[in-house]
Parts: C-alpha cells; sequence; structure tokens
C-alpha cells in the first residue's frame, strides 16, 4: 500500500487519484464540522464551491451551512462550527454547505474511487476503513488559500501513523508523508498547544471561536467516517 | 525576526526575498559537499545552473564539479559526494559546480540580502550567522525535482529551533516551519534513520553512496557557513 500526502488541495491533481482512495483533511474547521454533524445524525451534506450554488441547489426542507472569512454567511442556518452543529439538533437533516477551503478540495477530488474525509475526532476510524479498502491512499490536506496548514498537516501524519499501526508490512509513504508522521509524533503529545500555536488556530481565537479549536484538537472522539456518495456526504 | 520554510525551489517566489536572509538547503547533498569543500580549505565555489555554462566559465586552474542522476559529470574532476570533496585535496582551490537542485536554488534567491548555505553538518553556527544577520530568514528546501525532500525539511526544522534557542522572544514561523520544526524534534533523535529511510536516502544507498548519507547526517560536524559574495560561495 502506498501512502501519499499532499501539502494544499492546489497541488492534488485529479489524474493523480484515479483508482485510489482519498481521504480530505481541514481540522479547522470543515471535515471536523462535518464529522460532528454527522455523529449528531444529520442525514448528509453537499459539499458545494459557491454560495450561489448553494442558495440554486437548496430544496425544501434542507438547511444551508457554511463560511466566509471564517463567519457565517449572510441567510444561511448555520456556520461552519462543529460545536454549533453538534448542538443545534440535526437529527434527519441534510445541509447543502460550502466552506473556503474544505469543500472546494472535497469537489477537486472526486475523480478518486473513495473519498473520505478525515479530522482527529475521528482519525483512527478514518483510517481504518482505508486500510480495509486496500487501495492506495493520497490524503490531501485542504490548507488555507493554497497554503499549508499545520493543523491538517498533523492530522495526516496521525492517519499515516494509524495506517502504520494496522499494517503488518510498512506501507511506502511519500517524504512529506514521512515528514508529518514525525510531526505528529512530536506534536501529538500536546496537540492543543501545537494547535493553539498556528496560523488559523491563533487567527479563529482571535475571531472567539478558542472552544472550537479545543474541540476539533480531540483524537478519536467518534467512530463516525464521512464518504462521498452520489455528490453528498453521508455516515459509512 | 520571522521564519519562512518553503518546502522546495519553485515555491519560493524571488521578490519575497528582497531584504532578508535565506538559507538554501540540500543535504543530499549539494550544500552537505560545499560545506565540507570549504571546511576543507577550498577557496571558493561558483554554483551555476548547466553543464555548459560550468564548461563556458572555467578558467585556468579550476576545478569543475557536480552531478547529473546523482552520478559525477563526464569530464568533470569531482562529483557531488561530500566524501571526496573532503579527501581530494581542495586546499586553496577555486570550483565551478552544478548540481540537479542544489545550484539551481542558489542561482534563483540571489534577490536576497544574504544567501548562506545550511546543512546538518553546519546547523548551528549557520542558524548563529542567520540570527546575528537580524532580518527575517527564509529557509528554501531545495528539494528533488520540485518535490519536497524530507531530509531538507528536517535541516529546516533544526535551524528553526537552533534559533528558538537563540531568541529571547519567540520568532514568528510559517505553519511549514513549525511543523519542520516538530519532525527534527521527533527524528533527529535517530537522524539516521529517518534519513535513510526517504526517497533519496534510498537512492542514494542504491547508487553506492551511502557513506555519504550517514556522513550528511552529522550534526554540526563544521562551523563553516558558507555565504555567496559576488557569485562565488566563500566560508564566511
Amino acid at each position: 500500500m502506498r501512502l501519499d500526502v499532499i501539502p494544499s488541495v492546489n497541488e492534488a491533481r485529479s489524474d493523480d487519484l484515479i483508482h485510489k482512495t482519498v481521504i480530505v483533511i481541514d481540522v479547522l474547521r470543515a471535515t471536523s464540522t462535518i464529522v460532528t454533524a454527522l455523529a449528531a445524525g444529520c442525514a448528509g451534506i453537499i459539499p458545494v464551491e459557491t454560495v450561489i450554488q448553494a442558495k440554486n441547489l437548496r430544496e425544501e426542507g434542507e438547511l444551508l451551512g457554511g463560511e466566509r472569512y471564517c463567519k457565517k454567511i449572510t441567510g444561511f442556518d448555520l456556520g461552519n462550527s462543529p460545536l454549533e452543529y453538534r448542538d443545534h439538533g440535526l437529527q434527519g437533516e441534510k445541509i447543502i454547505m460550502t466552506t473556503t477551503n474544505g469543500t472546494r478540495a472535497m469537489q477537486k477530488v472526486q475523480k478518486a474511487s473513495h473519498v473520505l474525509l478525515g479530522s482527529l475526532l475521528n482519525a483512527r476510524s478514518c483510517a481504518r476503513v482505508a486500510w480495509e479498502l486496500k487501495r492506495d491512499v493520497v490524503l490531501v490536506c485542504a490548507g488555507t488559500q493554497d497554503q499549508f496548514s499545520l493543523e491538517d498537516g498533523l492530522c495526516a501524519g496521525c492517519i499515516v501513523d494509524c495506517i502504520y499501526s494496522f499494517a503488518e508490512e510498512q506501507p511506502e509513504v511519500n517524504d512529506f508523508g514521512l515528514a508529518m508522521r514525525h510531526a505528529y509524533l512530536h506534536a501529538g503529545t500536546d496537540m492543543q498547544n501545537a494547535i493553539l500555536s498556528c496560523a488559523n488556530g491563533k487567527k479563529l481565537c482571535r475571531l472567539g471561536f478558542e472552544e472550537d479549536v479545543l474541540f476539533c484538537c480531540n483524537f478519536n472522539q467518534f467512530d463516525v467516517v464521512p464518504v462521498l456518495q452520489d455528490h453528498i456526504l453521508v455516515k459509512l
């Protein structure tokens, strides 16, 4: 099995994903939020790139969620806070969602055989599913505006490390993946502090989302693995 | 002070380097080789991009060094092995050198105020000089064919960590630099093993250069810091 970690979404080439399992990672906050929403009973989430697409696609009874500049979009029902989705009462609801980086990454990887979402909240379960699919895995860090984000890299390192623990034979890992595994093995002992000191962690704290940041640092809170099926993210 | 680590040479934008100190890192093997050559008494090294440039520039008494596909270029005096440069008897010699990634990186960063070369062999001294220059620092990992290479990232993390140890006030570091520091703090306790398992380490071992790889893993063997002055790399 081969594992490749890609530092940010613009470095993922669609054609390199064919026949592979892709794990999209956007720890702060899109994939953490979607994992939390599905764990809270949400029926499915449709990721789209633009606000207009979200509005045009909406059918009766569906909710709109997402952010621009980290804040809830005007007229939307929900923002991009995992705690908000946890506490909103989403049992059976369907949400159309657009975020700056995460949902864009999900759009870009649709040529893969399987698209899973990873976060620290479901790292081990996500690694387990990817491992059981027995295909090469590409972990796509969403990043921020085409730049690498530490929290996504550490999560990728965590998932790579989980897959090492399942595999009898050591997987082949690209150099960036090896670096992220080393980084996770150092930073993972105090993940909150590591993520509070990176660019997105600091920005979200400044904007009043410190509780979200701390929540997103919790390892393996959920065994939910979101998977993209016919353009809808559902619980596997 | 701000520290930015750039994953590979094609991601360095020349204009972002103006007024800054740049440290070029190509652990396997260009910067390790040049540090070793200067430590062995070599008078100066002129880095050029192409084999033709090297041949055209050569004046009487100068040596030609470099590699393509990791091997010595036909008709050149030296390859790109630090051990070869250490043992060749280079006292007072001037060398024109071209390598696939390292010397290209050196060409690309010439708009910086200062260009230093870093490797594990001179990491602490290099960090000390950069720190004393009191400018923002950009650490450019040369990488391999525009891809990130683990050994360069770990060296960058090591230099970032050294600068942390000098600074009273914590420097501002980009997310990629934070990740490399974490990775170094994990992998640095067994650097040989980390570098033997990355792509370039494995490739060089296959080609018979294992001794070079192991030599390049030695921390702080030399206090030599190569600096680019009028297109020539000399000992600071």
